[in-house]
């Protein structure tokens, strides 16, 4: 069955379901909720897949929740009447993550995002799950502490553990999957599971931890997390460093990883992308690929290290790598980082921009960059690139003008043949947006059919009805 | 129904099984790997839980495998008769992982210790499971790269993935969930499942790398692993440091930790365990509570480090802290450290020894471990305490003659009271060690019955006729 098939069967039953049981659901959650519960065209339209060119599918109805009991309660009615469940934090995913291909409830954390505990000593900490990174680390800065992960956008920490994202500190700090400690979810049968205690590890039985983080809420809704927390670093170093091409700059940042320097960040920008840049951010780069490089320690270690990192630019022909110590400087030079995607976008105001990423293995990076580059060349595409480049993960910001047949055919297979290329070099298709519904087709020539069924009976084992966010990740009859 | 009940009903069913399949089964895997299956007493013995309290439950048959596809053909065989496989790598696992209390089939892994390959550039390399982690670093040592989770015993690495195993680098380099990138596990079904590609991160669905690493067998046979791994650091400095109290020794370490220097080995040592180290490695080390110390970096990095420490143990009335970069030198300290179980084995010759784990809060660990200590005065055992106490988890290596049944009933209440006590600070029944048939009661007390059905869910979902290593984790009817 093709994609179109699938998606007109999903949506006839969609039609289906919601002609019966969405709106007795509906009607005793109104009961229950009031007017928090709404079921407004423009606010079921905003809690759907808006950000990119996967189709805007609304849920029935949107609901903002204030506990996990609420959750807990909403998850009974859905049961019962078998509707499905869409957990939203900050709306930012970017695979159709939100979308309700099948109609049902969009349960809205945004009022649940207090701060339940910190233990400073222990460096972790307990929040619900529509709390933002930023609303979090305004939260902990008084105490010395941080929540390293930085995915760009101002996302949920719900949304985050969900989709296993990880972003620009991932190289130094890790992933969703390396700093969440602890889940509370609220599984299909309407039970609180508690996935590990608050110990920094344990080896007692499944990881039921790593496996709901990346679940993507199709096994269960997150309502309350523990996290691990960093100390703010006493010294912060960086810089940008030129580079002759990107297989230069890419070598640097795997001479860097090699040669054991603890980089806490590395970020590739290309040519388009410095240039997207220097225009939106009133920045004067050379507009030649160029690393982004930052480096958390002691005084005398971010010296030691950002020097040795300068050693190593000079031996690929890069460099001046210049790099500061001062806040505000390296605050300038991270917020125009951090402002990669709105650059990019305005290289072609009022067109569609696609993000997408891959992950290859670091020795094939450079070559999975340059390929790609071509590639966009050859069609004739803008697509400015940036990417994690010490963890192998870059992104695409494909601009395309959705009016334009030929561009749009050619922008679909320009993201099948980095797929097919970052397979290729033993890769993965995502390496940190997540499955969704845009990259379910990709997973079996990923993984494998023993891997989909493995993941297909999982899903079918802990949610038997199928109320849980369906049809992302894996299918299930 | 109580544990002894659980157990009979067990073995009723073991023998059942027996009469029947078991037999079949092993003549048609005779028929197929000749003398490479054994069934003499001595052999099924060894291959069941030799080193702990547990009783030794020996398998009916031991199959010595050569490559994967022979794996996955007596997976088929077991399907078709119903008969119970379990794993066997090294045979150092202390919760009865390997026993067989339902018979069946052990299948050792000592022959498939090949490493398949070793990509220098992307810090990962491929082996075999039986592979024992010293065979490893010998292979990885000329490339300057090592994989380095030390848990003491010369584990095997398909082992070290089953129980989720760390040892005394975690602190530093993270357990085996951080630290393998992928699987290639034989299901229960027969398929070969690949669990992910090599790229060092990935968003792409359920995390099946991390259920299985931990899933102790009992999910699928662990045929292949793709290992992350680290540069062997430029220099390493470490030593030793006496403390007045177990108190202050916990703290040095939480304001190590907490200060973010780097460390990549921090252990201590209780008074009982220094003096049976100094006994069986010949040392003299003032017989006090004593951290060994140790430090990954540059050689300036290195030596901050170590100074920033001494300064910390200086002022919780500890040091002095004698280090040195000298190769000669930490290897016969980390020796002495590797051999203290087996020290603190010399202080009884000849009886029984008991090694159990829990892991608390980083800011529980003094009070966890005091109170622990006084709780073995108490009831006059004797019983060492070792751990690795910047993520919290220590170690008692509990000496007990078996003939003393008042001794064996204080030593079983001082474990369980142990457990409650980790529990009861928000850790858990085990760091590393894993559940086996030792800790399956804690897992209700620790995660909660929603935790538990999930995993019986999950188990059965992977493995529905319950061939693989049942009886261990979690029970399922």
């Amino acid at each position: 069955m093709g994609k179109g098939q699938a998606m007109e069967t999903a949506l006839k039953a969609s039609n289906a379901a919601k002609a019966g049981d969405v709106a007795t659901a509906i009607a005793v959650l109104r009961q229950r909720f009031g007017d928090r519960l709404q079921t407004g065209e423009a606010i079921r339209r905003q809690h759907a897949n808006t950000i990119t060119w996967i189709p805007n599918q609304p849920p029935d109805a949107v609901i903002w929740v204030e506990t996990g009991e609420e959750v807990r309660e909403i998850v009974e009615v859905a049961r019962t009447h078998r509707v499905p469940l869409i957990p939203f934090g900050a709306g930012t995913s970017l695979e159709g993550h939100i979308n309700a291909p099948f109609g049902g409830v969009s349960v809205d954390f945004r009022d649940m995002n207090k701060v339940l505990a910190v233990n400073a000593q222990d460096l972790d900490c307990v929040v619900e799950p529509g709390i933002t990174r930023k609303q979090l680390n305004e939260h902990l800065r008084d105490q010395g502490l941080f929540f390293p992960l930085d995915p760009g956008a101002d996302a949920s920490l719900g949304g985050m553990a969900a989709t296993r994202c990880s972003g620009t500190n991932a190289v130094r700090y890790g992933t969703m999957k390396d700093n969440v400690l602890g889940l509370k979810v609220v599984l299909a049968n309407g039970e609180l599971m508690t996935t590990a205690r608050r110990a920094k590890k344990s080896s007692a039985g499944y990881d039921l931890t790593r496996l709901m983080v990346g679940s993507e809420g199709t096994l269960g809704v997150i309502t309350e997390l523990t996290l691990k927390l960093s100390g703010i670093p006493e010294a912060i170093s960086g810089g940008v460093c030129p580079f002759p091409s990107v297989e230069a700059a890419c070598n640097a940042a795997i001479a860097t990883i090699q040669s054991g320097i603890p980089v806490a960040r590395i970020e590739l920008l290309d040519e388009l992308q410095v240039k997207a840049t220097n225009l939106y951010s009133k920045l004067t780069l050379p507009e030649v690929p160029m690393l982004f490089v930052e480096f958390h320690g002691s005084p005398a270690g971010v010296a030691e290290q950002s020097e040795r990192f300068g050693e190593i630019a000079d031996d690929l022909g890069g460099g001046p790598f210049e790099w500061t110590t001062k806040p505000e400087d390296r605050t300038r030079l991270w917020q125009a980082r951090h402002d990669a995607y709105w650059a990019g976008r305005g290289l072609r105001p009022g067109v569609q921009v696609i993000a997408t990423d891959v992950c290859v293995p670091l020795s094939r990076l450079a070559e999975c960059v340059t390929e790609t580059q071509r590639e966009i060349g050859a069609h004739g595409l803008v697509a400015p690139i940036m990417g994690h480049v010490g963890d192998g993960n870059f992104h695409l910001t494909l601009l395309v003008d959705m009016a334009d047949p030929a561009e749009v055919k050619a922008a679909k297979i320009l993201c099948e043949r980095l797929v097919e290329r970052a397979l290729a070099m033993d890769g993965t298709c995502t390496g940190e947006h997540g499955v969704g519904q845009g990259k379910m087709k990709y997973l079996a020539g990923e993984l494998g059919a023993p891997a989909l069924a493995a993941m297909a009976a999982i899903k079918r084992s802990l949610d038997p009805d199928g109320i849980m966010n369906p049809g992302k990740i894996v299918a299930v009859e």
